[in-house]
């Protein structure tokens, strides 16, 4: 009679949604057909739960049995754990976040994390993607693109972990990880004036993003130590703004550079294809073209752009245990790790 | 006296909360301040709730004071939505699905819902990934990636609207959005006959995948209509994996194509350089090559992959529409979409 209770039970409900969405069994038809408390049945399906072994064979025979799940969400509401972590990030079409995004998947889902997913274009507003965010109980953020002050202190105010993936603010209370930029871009063009090139283009990506400021400044602030002259000029990181660029420069004729330093990888493929394809020059013999980023691209034989590889693994790494850090100890302190790209000798530029 | 209360109940909630994570406003709070029932306030805030122009007014005006949102995951456990929807990925280093990932983000997003990601590798299961979606409350799911039947089945179980991503199941209670991925590798072969082509490569890509399958499928079976040879190889997408299989032919010199039908352009830029960088060979002239899908490195100037362009836009807006309609309308009849692609005649093989 006892083990026939919750069958019976369990069949009447399956009958009564028969036309909606069957209903899902709960940690009490798991616990009446494994006949032990609720309490037991939720210790077992809780990290470091304590629970008999016995107990817990009972337990997991009914529960697989009955198709249980725990129900991340409705935990959630209960200890304020979602296990779901906002990833907010600039469009994918910038080639090296995907790479990012994959990464974040595996190491957030190793750890029983997974991602809510906001991207958007570069006319959205960030305030937009934030309302959307505040709607879904997150246990914190991760965010590969940047904030206003207001937008932060939003995430403060909300006691919202939030860490910063290659965005870097002066205060010393915000979270992030990234790449040395400027070094990286540094080592690039020390490079090139070793290689005695003296006439520079330093091609930017979009004006509001601040890892194409860091770089940019990296490279600058290098070739002013130098003997030669530069022009800079301003994109979007896309490969058609580097050939719309390289187009213009080459019929005003302002200027005969033989090295371009670009803000990315897409860029310097972009000017790679421009000088060779529309004005029939030698890379790198008479113009050497270097990147920014690593991304796989860069090294197809067409190109094999010289380029710093952001050590993408190791940052989404060091992101996320920074966030889980923040989101189990909210009070511990605040972290800027910042890690050195690593410069790769291609085919695009002649170093020694 | 009316007024202070509400003021006096908020405070105290962030005193006794400081430690820990501040603790969100709730319906409540807004109802006492605002003056109004708490339903009133549910009402403001659900699509197409009626409520009147002064009580709206007062609602919006205490809602913003506290910083009020309407919690999305607790409403979910009331009315079954929590306008989350799992999206089921392989790996996003396949160029193609970074694309598709955005796509999907913007059109789901204009509808408000929020993507749960799951993206993994080919050598993991897919019962790992299923067993993490059951724990989220997630109003249906979008894989772009194959299922056996028994997790089709696992998802009609539990009454989750599932629909596929480029991937057709011959059971027609699946619903799928898919490109025609035969027609548009028949439509690529038939213009290289014409072209007098006469020794054909066919390089496919992984053999689970049936996206391969097909596209390999409708090159064989047009090539079979002509008198001219042919040699399959099996790769697994990858550029890497279509410079070894070049690599591979010619050191064996067991074949000399004049064409290469490849199962992806990014295998197709791999042909392109090995041909090109390693065996000095003119594309197109000695070897033309065809590639599928449309990415945006296959219109680079080293490249210029003739290709068939998938739709991406109009089929991620056709699987979310398909989507949506199963979970407001359970019992909608089940559907395939099948999408035309768009052949792209580049410089990688010169068509008539």
């Amino acid at each position: 009679m006892e083990k026939k209770t919750p069958d019976n039970k369990r069949k009447t409900v399956l009958t009564t949604s028969r036309n909606s969405r069957k209903k899902r069994s709960t940690s009490y038809d798991v616990s009446r057909m494994a006949g032990v408390s609720q309490s037991a049945v939720s210790r077992c399906f809780k990290p470091g739960g304590s629970v008999s072994a016995k107990t817990r064979a009972k337990v997991e025979a009914a529960a697989k049995k009955l198709g249980y799940q725990p129900n991340a969400i409705a935990r959630g509401l209960i200890t304020r754990r979602s296990n779901i972590v906002a990833v907010i990030i600039t469009e994918l079409t910038n080639l090296n976040y995907p790479e990012v995004l994959s990464q974040l998947n595996k190491i957030l889902g190793q750890k029983g994390i997974h991602i809510l997913l906001f991207t958007f274009g570069s006319k959205e507003n960030i305030d937009n993607v934030l309302d959307q965010v505040w709607q879904y109980q997150v246990d914190g953020i991760i965010a590969a693109t940047q904030f206003t002050d207001k937008q932060i202190k939003a995430c403060f105010e909300r006691g919202t972990p939030l860490v910063f993936y290659n965005s870097v603010y002066a205060d010393s209370s915000i979270n992030s990880v990234c790449c040395d930029h400027e070094e990286g871009e540094r080592q690039l063009v020390e490079s090139l004036l070793k290689d005695k090139r003296k006439s520079f283009v330093v091609m930017s990506g979009p004006k509001e993003s601040a890892v194409s400021t860091a770089r940019t400044r990296g490279a600058i602030n290098t070739l002013n130590e130098g003997d030669v002259s530069v022009l800079q000029l301003s994109g979007d990181y896309s490969y058609q703004s580097a050939r719309e660029l390289i187009r213009e420069m080459f019929e005003n004729k302002t200027f005969e550079p033989d090295a371009i330093v670009c803000a990315n990888d897409t860029m310097a493929i972009g000017c790679i294809d421009a000088l060779r394809h529309e004005y029939n020059m030698k890379v790198p013999e008479q113009v050497a073209v270097v990147g920014f980023d690593g991304v796989s691209q860069a090294r197809w034989a067409s190109y094999e752009v010289t380029t710093v590889v952001q050590p993408v693994e190791h940052m989404v790494e060091a992101a996320v245990n920074m966030l889980i850090e923040r989101i189990e100890n909210p009070e511990s302190p605040a972290e800027k790790r910042l890690f050195a790209g690593k410069l790769i000798a291609g085919r695009s530029a002649l170093l020694n």
